[in-house]
């Protein structure tokens, strides 16, 4: 049933209604916090504008507090399942959206993930932050300025990916680190490494977020993707993805991470293709160039 | 801040948040249950508009997903952190309100609460549903009748409440069943039991909800009540209670439950004022009369 094909809500039915919401907002008067007041009252807006709006059942509503149980009984210190359904839902998207206003050039942001790490292991520049993990080999390069292209010497990038079997190494049984590293840029602002070419692999889909996402039709499919976390002194910090061009699943991307400005080529090379840093491997390996801009801090 | 005080958005960051809102609908285009994608995009919409109404910092999110965590590890099968936290936000009353409109003179439905027990001891007329439990001794007695006026013999009552403890009996530990009962109107739709005068509780306040209260100032305490379910043939389903005139409480009830239409006068009665069923008590004891208007089922 659309909202058009349902009958009118009678005014003595809609002042109940009102009533309530009033009634709920007046509740918080004497909260002494003001940002709280004004997150606690916006969501009661919200909240019953939502369930004025498409009529809520009982037996809906009895539907959604289970929902969260199951999210509840499923997340562990390993598995955040309210995390995943604000991701599918683009809440965490739009939350980095709303922190990370576009300024000028600067490079984008996007989700920042579970995946990430304290206390990844440093490497050189050139190095290889793969650590062993199976995949592609990709060289990745560029520079890190800010936004009047002055070169930021010194600034820390940390970077992390799944391997090609789509998982993290905090996945993997043995507690061991790979696919994640930090690295520093040289004098000139550039920084370059080994690591894997990004392959697509699907969010934790056992739980009721995997559940709703069959139950409407969509994929659990996240884009291909690489992870940077970029840091300089007197610079907003950058949280990001780059997204290979021509990826499978590209801008159905189940956590809508993807823009367009992070979309990179990841250039082929045959096997034998003589490397940037003087080698020859015998597979075949990518290569692909991210310049970075860092907006100033407090953006 | 105040959304007033707030620099204003500028228009191609507005963009950027519109067009992920767009995005994230579309992903449910697939959805093959109307219901189904209406609920979850008026999810979405009502999501991203709140996000973007209050400019939620990255640091809120983070505490949103640390409540909805802290909730679900405390739910279990005797603990529903997440009806609480429906109830006190009001969504619990709003749904109430959605699926139980005002009818005539149809009497008015409150919340249901999470403290209704299948399979409760039929009593006869006249009898004390109160099995032991403590507290005052309340004589109550009505009518149920449609909405013309015409009596309803053999309606089924469900009448269920604290004790003077402010406990259920399911939150006793030696599982017996007390203060909860069934029985049948008789031939001219008439009823009358014995049971507690309704006393103020706070709903179980060591959870995360109960922390959100205090945080914002607000109490976790119901007003004084006594459930009833009733049912009839052709007739919907009514699910109230009814609120002591002048309870302390009253309409600060944590859950929102109390409309006018259900607050009844509880007459006190001194000890030895004789009983409506030829008794003299050796207690105090109070009386107080509910008609009960059931709505046409389907309305």
């Amino acid at each position: 049933m659309s909202t058009t094909e349902r009958t009118a809500i009678p005014p003595e039915q809609q002042a109940v209604e009102e009533r309530l919401v009033g009634h709920v907002l007046e509740s918080f008067a004497a909260c002494q916090d003001p940002r709280l007041h004004e997150l606690m009252t916006g969501l009661v807006r919200h909240l019953h504008a939502y369930i004025r709006e498409v009529r809520l059942t009982e037996a809906e509503w009895a539907t959604a507090i289970e929902f969260l149980t199951q999210a509840g009984h499923i997340t562990t210190d390993v598995r955040q399942e309210f995390i995943l359904l604000s991701d599918v839902l683009g809440a965490s998207m739009q939350t980095i959206n709303v922190n990370n206003p576009t300024h000028g050039d600067a490079t984008e942001a996007t989700v920042f993930g579970p995946f990430f790490v304290e206390g990844s292991p440093e490497i050189e520049l050139g190095a290889d932050m793969a650590f062993g993990a199976p995949g592609q080999p990709c060289w990745v390069e560029g520079t890190v300025t800010d936004t009047e292209g002055n070169p930021l010497p010194g600034a820390r990038i940390e970077v992390w990916e799944a391997d090609q079997d789509g998982r993290y190494d905090v996945q993997y049984d043995d507690g061991r680190r790979a696919a994640r590293a930090h690295l520093y840029t040289d004098d000139q602002g550039g920084y370059r490494f080994w690591g894997l070419t990004p392959t697509p692999y699907p969010i934790p889909d056992d739980g009721p977020v995997g559940k709703m996402l069959t139950a409407v039709g969509r994929s659990p499919y996240r884009a291909s993707h690489l992870h940077f976390m970029v840091t300089a002194d007197g610079h907003r910090r950058l949280v990001t993805h780059i997204f290979p061009a021509g990826d499978p699943i590209g801008r159905k991307d189940t956590v809508f991470g993807v823009k367009t400005s992070l979309i990179k080529d990841f250039e082929q090379q045959p096997a034998g293709t003589p490397t940037p840093d003087g080698r020859a491997l015998d597979t075949t390996w990518s290569r692909v160039r991210f310049d970075i801009v860092l907006a100033p801090a407090g953006v």
